[in-house]
Order: structure tokens, then sequence, then C-alpha cells
């Protein structure tokens, strides 16, 4: 029996992933930029043992369908070519987020996958090597092997492709992210196929592209400078262009709902009156304040006015992955 | 003395007009297409004459201040220097919108100014002509001189910036425009000043100005074809395109309201449903729907579901110009 176990946070980022540039691999089409947040994590045991002849997945004690458990049975795959074992799995994940967000994240999902697997069999592997084995398994989960700051690295290669912590003398703890959890979400597109999508048909995406490294650089120095106003803002104008290129995609999308639009306004206005606050959106309707810590509560009373306080969802600034390996005989 | 009068009906672009390569003449970036309506219109009086010695401006029977009488003035310039006059004029135009409404068109204004001026000083103006002169006064106003469909050809040159007729055997009257009057409006940013800094900053400017000629040219073959799914489509994405270039310029900004949004969702899910309508916005929050005139029951019956009914207005294809010359000793 060997068997491994890992606790992964979930991130956000502030310069958006949009695109990929080679599907099986998940190699970006652009660097991206994010904040690991303390709020939302999963915690994942794997065992790999002879007495199961397939790989089974529990997620929050329910053991879920073939299609769920195909997912992680190719992802541990990976971590079985790279152990030479054979051995199937158990796999039991717990999703820890605040009830009113009921949100999963896939990056604290798959990050703890790959760090309770490949700690499982003893597999040794260094930061960047546990990002671009997370990467397989869903592409932001890369940079969730780290706390605070994160760069995704885009490379050209499965060997190139990883994420890396960016030194902040922990800036991040000077940050807060709220979470506007919206109630009139749209069925919407998957982030997978919305960015699709976008790559393949959007007159914007070219533009999207060509900003993308102004956008890192000015976010990378805003983290230097520990510069509020300057993160905030390219933050917000990073997510604003990623949600724009999809309104010229073929046929058009968005993930916004009024509810959004609602809260991204409420933001503005906030702002304009002198609390400074940015939001940033992902694929799906939820919008999410950054701020600092010191606002924090002013900006929650400023919400409240519009919004029902079991909407709010308060973040700080997470750890990186923790891995515990447990080999027994 | 020297009078004139017109009617002039407002336009709503399909294929939207969304920044100027010459900002004195109002020589746009592309081409245009619009649906001239009955429900908005402008009447106006121009009365050149030695009685005054300076123009006067009076809008709905209220005289007007200098800022406001600069902008007719320096227009009734333009048509004092085509007619060789220095005659000074009294101006009295009358906005007809429904209450509802609230929404003043400057397409309207300027085309009916251009008519009513011109007829007084007898310039005996082609619908060419008086295209290009309304167009500067306000660039939308030079496709108000036709009724139905109309294209702005954006030339290059005040000679060849004009609006002209598209031939359409009638696909208008099969068609109506909902407008959804919001309540929750943003302090927004003038067209003129949104296209301007889209021009200037927008990394998606690009992309909006490589797909409007296939737009264009989807939209007039849905005019020939009187094919309603196929206009439907093309209009709905060139308006999200417009808005999306807004969403990349520097500093971001954005035409749309919480209301707005769930305007256009509500939209999506009624054509999901089975009921053919497609979007439109311009710069402001309101929600111009176009539906075939026979489901025009139909869809106001779904939206009175989400909207006050005192939101909705109706409106139809609207005719040309009418102008009236009343030249007098």
């Amino acid at each position: 029996m060997y068997s491994g176990k890992a606790r992964a946070y979930t991130n956000i980022a502030l310069i958006k992933y949009w695109g990929k540039e080679n599907q099986e691999l998940i190699i970006p089409m652009n660097n991206s930029l994010s904040l690991t947040l303390d709020a939302f994590y999963t915690e994942t045991n794997v065992t790999f043992s002879e007495d199961t002849s397939e790989d089974l997945f529990y997620l929050d004690n329910q053991l879920q369908d073939s299609k769920a458990t195909l997912k992680v049975s190719r992802f541990l795959d990976l971590v079985r070519a790279k152990a030479g074992s054979s051995l199937h799995a158990v796999v039991k994940s717990q999703n820890f987020v605040p009830t009113a967000a009921g949100l999963a994240s896939s990056a604290s999902g798959l990050a703890a996958l790959a760090g309770a697997a490949s700690a499982a069999l003893n597999l040794q592997l260094s930061s960047e090597e546990l990002s671009r084995l997370a990467r397989r398994g869903s592409g932001s989960a890369c940079r969730s092997i780290y706390g605070g700051f994160a760069e995704w690295q885009k490379g050209d290669s499965d060997e190139t492709s990883y994420a890396v912590n960016i030194p902040s003398d922990s800036f991040e703890d000077e940050l807060s992210m709220i979470f506007v959890v919206v109630n009139d979400a749209q069925k919407d597109i998957s982030s997978r196929d919305g960015m699709q999508r976008t790559v393949e048909t959007s007159a914007f995406y070219d533009g999207w592209l060509q900003t993308v490294p102004q956008d890192l650089a000015k976010a990378r120095k805003a983290i230097t400078d520990k510069d509020f106003t300057a993160l905030g803002e390219v933050t917000e104008a990073s997510a604003l262009k990623m949600h724009g290129t999809t309104l010229a995609a073929t046929p058009p999308f968005t993930y916004w709902s009024a509810e959004s639009m609602k809260a991204m306004n409420l933001i503005r206005q906030i702002r304009t009156s002198g609390l400074p606050c940015y939001f940033t959106m992902d694929a799906g309707p939820n919008v999410k304040i950054l701020v600092e810590r010191k606002n924090e509560e002013a900006l929650l009373n400023a919400l409240k006015d519009q919004f029902d306080p079991q909407q709010l969802v308060v973040a700080h600034a997470g750890p990186a992955i923790e891995v515990l390996s447990e080999e027994e005989a």
C-alpha cells in the first residue's frame, strides 16, 4: 500500500489564462498570474494498492460515476507512468468551500490530486515538477502549488510550461478578495469550451494576446512596488479584456449575468466614491473583488447595501500546497 | 424671410458606426447600416431673416442656452456658406419621443435641422448632398435622410462620405423594433468620447475594423434575401463587438447596466425557447430588440414578465425625411 495526501488551495488569476496552444498537453497561449486564496481548498488522499482492481474516486464521501472517475484515472496514468507502477488507486477528496459560495474549484482539486498521487508513489517532485504535473490535470492547477502570487510561464512544451512563485515580500498579506456569489447564473459554457471558441473565432483574440505581456509586466511591478492601485487596475483591465474577447466570438457569448453587471458597476461606483477596490471575473457569473485588507470591512458594508450578506465570501492569501507522503508496506 | 421646415426620423444602426477617421469632418472609420424608425422623430423650422441679429434655438418651446445654440450656429454656418448668406436664423425644434423612452436623438435632430435650413435657403440638395450636410452635424444623422434601410458609405473626404438607401423590396415593413428603456443608467460617456477613446486605446479596435466588411456583406445579403435570422444574427454580433471594444480601452468602460444585461440575457433565452429576436445597443444602457412584426405581440408578452410595460416602446420602419420649403419675400 502506497498512500499520500495533500491539501491544495484554489487560486484566482489576476492576469487571466484564456486559450490553449496545445489542448492535450494544456500549454496555454499566454502567461497568467494568480493569487492563491485560503478560503477554498481541497484535501485529497490517494492510496495505490493491489487490493483494488480499478480506480475508485470518492468526492465529499460520495463514490463518483464512471465519467468523473475516468478523468481521475487518466490523470493517475500520468503519475503511474512516471513511477513505473501499474497499481490502481482509491482517491478520496473533500472540497472545503464556504457553503454560500457553492463553488468547486478544479484548480485546488487537481493540484491536490497531483500532490497526493505523486507523494503516494514517492516521486519526490520539485515544485516545478509538481506544477507541470498538476497542469496536465487542469491548467490553472499548476498555479495552486504556490502560496501568494504565482505566474504560469506558458513555455512551449510539457517540460517548459509550469508556474513559479513571485517573490512579494508578503504583499499578499495586505490583500483581501471578496467573492460576490450571484444567484442568476445562466446556463453557461465551460471555460474549456469558451476559451477554445474564442481562440478559434474571436476577432479580438489577437488584441488580447498582444496586450498580455504588458499587463503581466505591470502586475509584476505592482507586486514588487506593493502598489495596490496599479495591481487593481491591471487586474480589472485583464478581466474585462478576457470577457471582451467572448463578445467577438462566433457565435458570441458571455459569462455575465445581470447580477454580475450590478456588482461590477457598484464596485466602480464605490471606487469613485473613494474606496479603492477592483473586480475580476472568471468563466462564470460570480464577481471577485480585490481590496486592501484594511478596507475589507468598509467594502463589505458598502456591498451589503446591494447584496445579501450570504452572497459575500471573504478570502485572504493562502499558503502553498501541503503534501504528506505515507509509504506503508 | 426665408423659412424651411423638415421632419426627420431617428435611425438605429444594425451594423454599428464606431470611431472617426476625421473628427472635424466626421468621416467614420467604417461603413454602417441602419433602419429608420417611425416612433422617434424631430420637426424643425428654420427662418433666416434680418429681424434677428443672432441665431436663436428653441427646443420643445424652450429657448436654449449659449452652448446648445453655438452648436446649432456652427451647423448653420455650413448652410450659410453654401448659400452665400449671412442672415441669422430662428430655429424651432420639437422632439417627438414616446414619453416613457426619454430618449433624444441627435440623428433625427441634426437631419431635420439640415433639411429645414437647406430648404430655407433654397439649396435644392439631392439626397446625397443632404446626407453629407447632415453628417457634419452628427454622423448618424446622415442615415436619417432615408426611410427603411440605409448604409453610410464612409468615403474618405467630405464629398465622398454619405449615406445611401438600400433597396429592400419593403422588407423593413415586416420588422419591429422594441425599445427596452432601462432605469438604472450609469453616469455615462458620450458616444463621441467613447468611440474616440476606443479608437485611440483599445487593443480590440483593429479586430473590430477587420470584421465590419464581412458583417456589412451579411447584412446586405440578409436584406436582399429577406432573411430575418441572418439579419438578426449579424445585428446582435455587430452590437456585441462594438461594446466589446470598450472593454479593452484604457481605461476600460461600458455602457451596460444590470438592467441591460438582464434584457440581453432574457432575449437570448426567449430566442432559445423558439421566438426569433435579436438585440442591439448603442452608447447607452437601453436595449433595442429586432423582431418580426408577426411576432411583436408574443415578444411583448414575454418581455412583460420581466419588465414594466412602461419600459417597452414599439417602433416600426420609418419614412425618409420630409422637407418643405417656404420661401417668402
